[in-house]
């Protein structure tokens, strides 16, 4: 860690960039803290310590990590600042998050959203769970998983929803037959409202 | 028209709210403008009279027509302050508007979607348009339509296009056997990628 730091009046601020498994399961991260001090005669030397920053499971971005005069000592005599860390979300290929709720975008092609699929998702834990879409998903059916997302924080326990939202891929072309079919099939549904 | 009136400085505005159909043609709009002025021995006189505005086709909304001296007289043997009218553009309940194209939302049926469609959309000046769609309509589909938007009211004789967005309405239910037809009908289809 310690990436950029950007100092500002007392703080400084670094970045802890965390993959969205590092916040669902929480983890232990480790860093190297070089700060500048004085000594008794006025020099200033460099000090170097390990510290650790316990992530909770349900961490959010912005969630900010204090550690009381770790920061630089910018005048003799004066404290040490204190050393402010700050969450950052690393996007994720697969899940968006938004608060505790997490979102997939599924891809189902057109035959399957009309008749049916079983869709296996692989959670953030590794745990991959099944969804059965038996209705017609139509462009903007989303599916709701209860308690299958982010774990709260705040409320220990609890946990946000999985929410999958589709991507119909239509075929690219149909043949004449294949639509005279279409037509026949169609002919007695109430597909037009 | 003259709806409320807010005062700001040496100016009064006022908004003149049009229709797309108003903005598509252009229209002249005649309203009476009532003004406070003070007369020579200090009193003072409400002022009636009728100012015209000409709307060219392909205004926009936020454009402004000054009349100048023609609000109120706010001292006596002060100028009287300038008119100010900012055109609005009233929602339009088939039409959305972005800079000079028009866009709609067409509503359409998966057959229709897969199997085509001549679609009719009547314009702002009541021509009815034919456009035929023979290609298979996606979730995201767009098609433009070349000069059918706006009319430019910086370059005469130019216009936006007209974009058709597509609402394909999915069946609410299909039976086993229509479910089995079209497995068999897209079981030669290229229908996932």
């Amino acid at each position: 860690m310690n990436p950029a730091t950007c100092s500002s009046g007392n703080y400084e601020y670094n970045k802890l960039p965390l993959s969205l498994e590092e916040l669902y399961k929480g983890c232990i991260i480790k860093f190297r803290n070089s700060r500048t001090v004085f000594d008794y005669r006025g020099a200033t030397n460099t000090v170097e310590e390990i510290l650790k920053i316990e992530v909770e499971p349900g961490w959010k971005k912005d969630t900010v990590i204090t550690f009381p005069g770790k920061g630089n000592q910018v005048r003799r005599k004066s404290a040490a600042t204190d050393l402010v860390i700050v969450v950052e979300e690393k996007p994720h290929p697969i899940f968006k998050r938004e608060q505790n709720d997490l979102i997939i975008t599924h891809k189902i092609s057109l035959l399957e959203a009309l008749t049916g699929k079983t869709i296996k998702v692989t959670m953030l834990d590794g745990r991959e769970i099944e969804v059965s879409v038996t209705d017609i998903v139509k462009p903007d059916t989303e599916i709701v998983v209860q308690d299958e997302g982010m774990p709260s924080a705040s409320k220990p326990g609890k946990k946000g929803n999985l929410r999958i939202n589709f991507d119909i891929i239509f075929p690219s072309q149909l043949s004449t037959l294949q639509k005279c079919q279409l037509k026949k099939i169609f002919s007695e549904v109430d597909s037009y409202s």
